[in-house]
């Protein structure tokens, strides 16, 4: 794709090992950055920013670069490419983490290329919050920045988490780890506490049921499509995330009533998403099968 | 209400002892055939057909034909009203069932009153299933007849409960119980299964999440309203199916597209429903709220 970059994701590009009821892959492309900029690229221009080992197959940079999606900021350095190993039981809700190896991620600081400043809108997904401060701190002023995070910041960073928090326009998060960020079981309650530390609006994950998004005035109910191939769940709120924010992108409409039609392109990048192991379903689909 | 009988219902009226985190009551009005046909009672001409004991309070009564619900087929009987005594946890997602006096329903077998007989739409609410082939018996071709049901059938009385499912329209059932029923947890091939025994829409209820509605050809979803008052989930899903009945029976259009708007009725009736224990939500509820 040419044109001016659009979209910027900061996150983890990844080797999974998953196991389902389904079957298994081993050491398959994974990564938050992975999988939200590939289901954002068929919305709008997309850079990554992320970090990977010596060892990463340059297969897998070829299919990133063949939806496409913009790899400059995608540094390769000498070490060992971030590894999680995970398996999901019988319900396919929420995985268990057997390993997580960083590896190269321990010692990553975010840099955004010149190429990707024009980008007016930015993703923050799920890595150390401190690396998301360092990404806000090189930003210049975007339009709409997001951010994702998972239990282990909460629970090991929670101050970080919600100074991050703070400084952007939305907040996406699972509805358990939201809950446990909160320390409250009502999703409405929950929601406000949220919306009152600052981001404008909050789109709370529900796995299988789609997703909530809240604004202090408004609930919107993007329920999931009930799929009958469900593989592996992996990436589904990336997915989720890259289709909204791409969404955002392509139209450049910050207005509540394209957040809602956002949120149902994104139902449809994480249904996609989890029809097969690692990004596979990504590697046939097409712009009609979306539409 | 005056004016012709629309619908009719075949379910328990009880005396309800609940205790959820955020309260208590004590032999409070409850019963699949309360909940149902006083959340039926906003749309349509609804009639009860149950029994209760010499204990059951006039009061109770009183609030039903207030709605107003038609009691003629609720025969009062020697011995004592049915009685249920549950609790739920934290999440308020399922109840944990501390005690069950069948009572006067051990012996008792529906009759359809004379004056019910116009009524063309029949929803039988969980009860035993064997009772409700009884109802299927005495009933002259409706046009629409529908069924719920409950673990505790599925458990012990699963043919006759697959039996009645091959004689109704529609069929309603718990998202954790339809799983039970056909052993798979998939819930697209779930619904595959149970539309092949007959029913021709399928409504699977997801609790806070809404509810899933199949036919052969369709899925629609009818997102639960996120609430920030949930005191006592108990009666949510005969409230539902009351407002989805009670709106075909207003409309009698048994369509595609006006299951889809009963189901949006019928997702309103639950959220009140859940907002007070027992049936207190109802007392004060009126038309323009619902609106």
């Amino acid at each position: 794709m040419s044109g001016q970059m659009k979209l910027v994701v900061v996150g983890s590009v990844a080797l999974d090992s998953v196991k389902t009821p389904f079957g298994q892959v081993s050491e398959a492309l994974g990564g938050s950055a992975t999988y939200f900029s590939t289901a954002a690229s068929y919305h709008a221009q997309t850079g990554v920013v992320a970090v990977v080992g010596e060892d990463f197959p340059e297969d897998h940079l070829e299919f990133l670069r063949s939806r496409p999606v913009d790899t400059t900021g995608l540094n390769r350095v000498s070490g060992k490419t971030f590894r999680w190993q995970g398996e999901y039981g019988a319900h396919l809700d929420e995985a268990r983490t057997l390993e997580t190896h960083l590896n190269v991620f321990e010692h990553f600081h975010p840099r955004i290329p010149d190429s990707y400043r024009s980008a007016r809108i930015v993703f923050l997904a799920n890595i150390h919050p401190d690396l998301q401060l360092e990404v806000l701190e090189q930003t210049q002023a975007p339009e709409f920045v997001a951010m994702d995070t998972m239990n282990l910041w909460i629970d090991s960073q929670r101050d970080t988490v919600i100074q991050v928090m703070k400084k952007v326009h939305l907040v996406t998060i699972n509805e358990g780890e939201a809950r446990q960020l909160i320390q409250e079981h009502n999703l409405v309650k929950v929601a406000r506490e949220i919306l009152k530390m600052g981001p404008r609006v909050l789109i709370i994950k529900q796995g299988g049921y789609g997703a909530l998004l809240f604004t202090k005035e408004t609930i919107f109910s993007a329920p999931a499509y009930p799929l009958e191939t469900v593989m592996d769940p992996t990436g589904a709120g990336d997915s989720f995330a890259g289709g909204f924010m791409g969404h955002l992108a392509r139209t450049g409409d910050l207005s509540p009533a394209n957040f809602r039609k956002a949120a149902i392109v994104g139902s449809v990048m994480a249904s996609f998403c989890v029809e097969a192991f690692s990004l596979d379903r990504f590697r046939t689909l097409n712009g009609d099968e979306i539409s």
